[in-house]
């Protein structure tokens, strides 16, 4: 039996989005029995939800289900499994709030959406700040969207307890990483510990390894079974973030949807530059600690920086990283006693984290 | 029997906050495990969340709970009750970011208090917003907190999933309330109904109405329960933020807790302004209209606002507002088959809103 991973994954995005526009229908609905106002808030959260992404989250959610089940309740897993993308829809527009970006899957980030209908409706005039208070009320709308679909999902009222526990787990999991990756900006003088840490709590653990695990909930999973999803799930988690890291500094605006070295424009140390600044002269320290968090950093100030990253051999040793986390997250797995073809499938998976590029 | 208001609410406030201690000293020993800044932002809230408060909404569930049953629960549904609370202290923390308010319960606010935090610890420099994505944090980290004390109260599940979908409900509620108000303020043309509307969703359900429908529902609660504690709730809610409009524009900063004349600072339109605006010379609606969201606004100009106010009858047009609102409540819960000492507290409690100077 071979999987199409592709196949297999854009068959899933299809029924993914297909619920997720029937859950803000529903929503939209709702709102406009209330003000044209509050129709048009969640007509806009559906439109930045539905414009893009990979819909990871809820596929790992779906698979870590079949891990451990038939798909006699397909359905009903993948209704459940637009929760996560709904967490990942609150944080995201939360996120660009605090970041002050502008731009998220090449449209304008909710704040600035709002910035501009406010501009268009009442003049420029607290503008920025009419957006960043909408932002903040659709990313709490979502944070309880979320939490709405998974009470109301239709599993064993003992399973979705236990799945209600691990959502809001994640919740406060990316709170606490956020916080700390917020001092670490401010403080300047972060360790790589500190690096993994911030990435197990905003990426590796809700990425991959607590989506598998909701999902393995909802079929009813024991300890052991979770503990397998946590040995794949927390390397292969860290694995995507560091790809991120890379893709952030050498991919193109136009494959990730934002722009190229965010990351330094705001100040972020990701584990590439921690290693070029360890690893390269006093010279070229001073350039890549000038541009970190410079708002006005220039394209040319990024290719110097690029060059730095590459030259340290920085570049190599991440991408080495992500090799040998995808390599353990796959031996985790396949030890494992999980059905075939779920099993098939995150082998796959895995394999693709190290060779995207968007 | 004869119900001591005073003596049952400072007995099931000192039970409550216990609890919430309690809440908060397990979530801070959690969050010690990952960095000490994650600790402190866990402490800060819980001094946020305790250091004021009358506890109405989780004393109202708790007794939505007694209206049904008799008090062989009662740790369990303590228990229960801070989950509102909790919830009480993320919407605060989230308003008085979008409000730009710097004072709460007389002490900074969240974000004021982060932006001291950060200028000691790290300069000026961007304080402010640092300040404010700390409190997004905090209200963000808040809202899961709730969710997690429902999900694993100590009730029959079926009861608890009900409870949930009731509270995200709330949070729905509430938000698009808030959406409504933020664009109101800016609109400028507010309607007694548009008013009323954003009443009901931000307080009016939301302080009385549904969190004694949680407690009701916890107890086992049908249909025509909750309709009651509509019917009771609803008035007494109206009441409630009527009386507090009066507070706000006549009461003194050390009883309210904040400064006198917030509404007009910030251009909210309450019922007592929009009825001076409609009984007032043009003179005076002029000096009404240019208060209005002017941050600088004098106290000599909030007496003169006061006195237009009284000179309108608007003052006590909204006091017999209040008036009658209440004795509508009571006259639902008088004619409910609730227990008689839940019935006898929620009657008195009921007169205590017409009262009350805080």
């Amino acid at each position: 039996m071979a999987v199409d991973v592709d196949g297999v994954m854009a068959q899933y995005q299809a029924k993914i989005n297909e619920r997720l526009g029937l859950f803000f229908d529903e929503q939209i609905e709702e709102a406009s029995k209330i003000s044209d106002y509050t129709r048009d808030v969640v007509a806009n959260i559906k439109e930045y939800t539905l414009r893009g992404g990979k819909r990871l989250r809820p596929i790992f959610l779906i698979y870590g289900y079949k891990c451990l089940t038939e798909d006699d309740n397909i359905d009903a897993i993948i209704e459940a499994s637009i929760s996560i993308e709904l967490m990942q829809s609150y944080l995201l527009i939360h996120d660009d709030i605090m970041d002050e970006d502008e731009l998220r899957r090449g449209k304008p980030t909710f704040h600035i959406e709002y910035k501009n209908i406010c501009a268009a409706l009442f003049g420029e005039g607290e503008a920025r700040k009419f957006g960043e208070n909408m932002a903040i009320l659709a990313g709490d709308l979502l944070e309880a969207y979320g939490m709405d679909v998974l009470t109301n999902s239709r599993f064993k009222e003992e399973y979705v307890k236990r799945a209600l526990q691990k959502y809001t787990e994640i919740v406060k999991n990316v709170g606490y990483g956020q916080i700390l990756d917020i001092m670490s900006e401010k403080k300047k003088d972060i360790t790589e510990a500190e690096i993994l840490l911030i990435h197990k709590l905003k990426t590796a653990s809700y990425t991959i390894e607590n989506p598998l695990q909701i999902g393995a909930i909802l079929a009813g999973a024991v300890e052991a079974d979770l503990a397998v999803m946590s040995n794949y799930g927390l390397p292969l988690g860290l694995a995507f973030q560091i790809q991120d890291d890379i893709l952030g500094l050498f991919g193109t605006e136009e494959k990730i949807g934002k722009p190229v070295g965010s990351d330094i424009r705001e100040g972020k140390k990701t584990l590439l530059i921690l290693h070029a600044l360890s690893n390269c002269s006093e010279k070229e320290k001073g350039i890549i600690t000038s541009a970190m968090g410079n708002a006005d950093v220039t394209m040319a100030e990024i290719d110097t920086i690029r060059d730095i990253v590459r030259e340290t051999g920085s570049r190599d040793y991440s991408k080495r990283l992500v090799g040998e986390k995808i390599k353990e997250a796959i031996h985790a797995i396949e030890g494992s006693n999980f059905r075939a073809e779920a099993k098939e499938f995150l082998v796959k998976i895995a394999d693709f984290v190290g060779v995207r590029d968007f």
